[in-house]
């Protein structure tokens, strides 16, 4: 069985932002069944842990041939044995690959600036200060990304890919603001993603065990 | 021929760092001629160069049947397509991604903040108050990430690969500090890795025309 590791519970904010929902999502376009692995914090330090993950951090995965981690790493890993993802002439795959990069390297870094700072340190002198710089740099990047998108449905070749799942999880770490409303084409972009299917079944099933801890732990909720 | 672009002159702080040496060490590790298509600044900005890479940046990589921008994407593909770069198998194919996005996005962001302080905002209040945080964060992950080296000589499989090029990429650019050198294994890795014949080639075909424009402009150079 294709196992996914995933965490028993997080707080709200990150509830729909975890990565294994990465994952999820590739194997759910792919048609590839899968189980997760559900861990908790205190699992994220111990040595048989770090030996999957050496970060101590989700997911990592593992079929009958391969175990890794980085969710980039294993969506592209899905991808390149799924047309649901990848396009089959090595152009179009280059360009799915690049997309996937882009979204990794070069949008997701001042999405995570600006989110960092909303969520970890909003209070903080530093933050205040910094906080104009990191949104300028960002809607300059969101500003030549909506360009790159254009017209088209999906940032590859036209067509859904692996990179879009990686594109829409990044952009999806600003729904805290109403940045993206800013850029309609991506705007427009993210909710054509959001609304497919396959996301929605990784999202549902990310959040399930988070719902059932609160169920059982009511202190839980709303943290 | 393939092709990489890479830029005319840059600043002192940028030169042996800018991304076309991954692409560069990554095709002189497989053997692969190529040629360099240098651009200046004020091409960055123009319809036609960002139509092959919309953030106006370099490298944008071009062979016979792809073309391709972001740097890992195009290191991975060069990388598929040799032995030097990447084993045959797919679990250790599955490994040379994960670390690949290991330094892209695990490794990465953690020295690109405290660089991105030290080389761009040193002297602003913001950045006196936030840089320890910043060089706390990224110890720790030096830490785990010299853990995960162990006694190896490389990350992926234990041979050199891909992956070693990205993340020697990425621990050069904490070479104006003195950080590494607390992490004796991962000093001593990323001497290994620059030690090679290919990134020295690399570093000096990526040099070379800076030193040229600077023989030609000498108000250019200590830039």
């Amino acid at each position: 069985m294709n196992r996914v590791t995933a965490f028993k519970w997080v707080p709200s904010f990150a509830q729909g932002s975890v990565r294994d929902i990465r994952v999820r999502w590739a194997l759910e376009e792919a048609g590839i069944p899968y189980g997760d692995h559900l861990i908790g914090f205190e699992d994220q330090a111990t040595a048989e842990y770090r030996a999957l993950q050496p970060f101590g951090q989700v997911p990592v995965y593992r079929d009958g041939t391969v175990q890794m981690f980085e969710s980039g790493a294993i969506v592209l890993y899905i991808a390149q044995s799924s047309d649901a993802l990848m396009p089959a002439d090595p152009a179009g795959r280059a360009m799915v690959m690049t997309w996937l990069f882009a979204a990794s390297n070069s949008v997701e870094p001042f999405v995570a600036q600006l989110a960092g700072i909303d969520l970890f340190h909003a209070s903080e002198d530093w933050a205040k200060e910094r906080r104009p710089q990191v949104e300028e740099m960002l809607r300059k990047r969101l500003a030549d990304l909506q360009t790159a998108l254009g017209d088209a449905d999906f940032f590859a070749n036209g067509a859904f890919s692996a990179a879009d799942i990686l594109m829409t999880h990044v952009l999806r770490d600003l729904r805290h603001t109403t940045i993206v409303a800013d850029y309609p084409k991506l705007a427009a972009y993210l909710a054509r993603c959001e609304a497919r299917p396959a996301f929605q079944r990784a999202l549902a099933d990310q959040l399930a065990p988070f719902k059932e801890a609160e169920a059982r732990q009511p202190e839980l909720a709303g943290n």
